[in-house]
């Protein structure tokens, strides 16, 4: 997995002036994938630490990176290529959709800063952080 | 997975004030597992960005989330667990250890902000990006 990165990144340092204009749609299908992990991850790092598990940690840059993944999610989808959990519901209602998705990067960044300034007692991240509300509708994880 | 986090975020609403002040080894060793895999995953979708994949893409957020995770990883291994993919060097040589995730954090960071400010052209995102002279010392891959 690491060859993979140190290699695109590589490549990138000569391919940016001829990058192509259009996306092939299993590299869009990879790259949604890159963002759903992060977020699968980051939200199990921020559980542990508010659980209790982790102590003495900082929730904050959990939610801070929770909500930049979320913030360029929509674009993500925007390119309208079916593939991965994605299910067909995220185009044909659009609206809903990406209003859901723009709703969460903009909690989980007003809840950073929220606990950035106040400290984690008393919010409720839960407000936040209603993974399964959408993943209902919009997931299907049986494609994993 | 999904389950996991909203269950681990529903408790930490109640868990917060009786949080233990220790936590246990495997607990440690999964959350350090959260962060290296959202290293993968960010490296991997900048990889695709810059790489021309995913055009018309936005760097930054990447670059940052990178930056964030970096940013904690130190603390997360200052509690000398052994485990997961970690290698004994990470404890034994603990100077240059933390100084080189220090130094990660800090340099994608600046990345992040040089990016912003002034577009991805004539950025060398290997010179931040150097994962495997550290992973080569400090991460044994066949524990994974």
């Amino acid at each position: 997995m690491r060859r993979v990165h140190v290699s695109a990144l590589g490549i990138a340092l000569m391919a940016l002036a001829s990058a192509p204009s259009m996306a092939e749609d299993k590299d869009v299908v990879a790259y949604r994938r890159h963002l759903r992990i992060t977020l699968n991850e980051q939200s199990g790092a921020l559980g542990m630490i508010l659980s209790g598990s982790i102590p003495d940690s900082d929730p904050v840059a959990h939610l801070e990176a929770i909500a930049l993944t979320a913030s360029y999610a929509t674009k993500a989808f925007k390119l309208q290529v079916p593939g991965g959990e994605a299910r067909p519901e995220i185009w044909t209602q659009w609206a809903d959709f990406s209003k859901r998705m723009d709703d969460f990067a903009r909690k989980t960044a007003g809840l950073a800063k929220t606990v950035r300034e106040k400290g984690p007692q008393g919010v409720n991240v839960l407000d936040a952080l209603t993974c399964k509300a959408c993943h209902d509708i919009y997931r299907d994880e049986t494609k994993r």
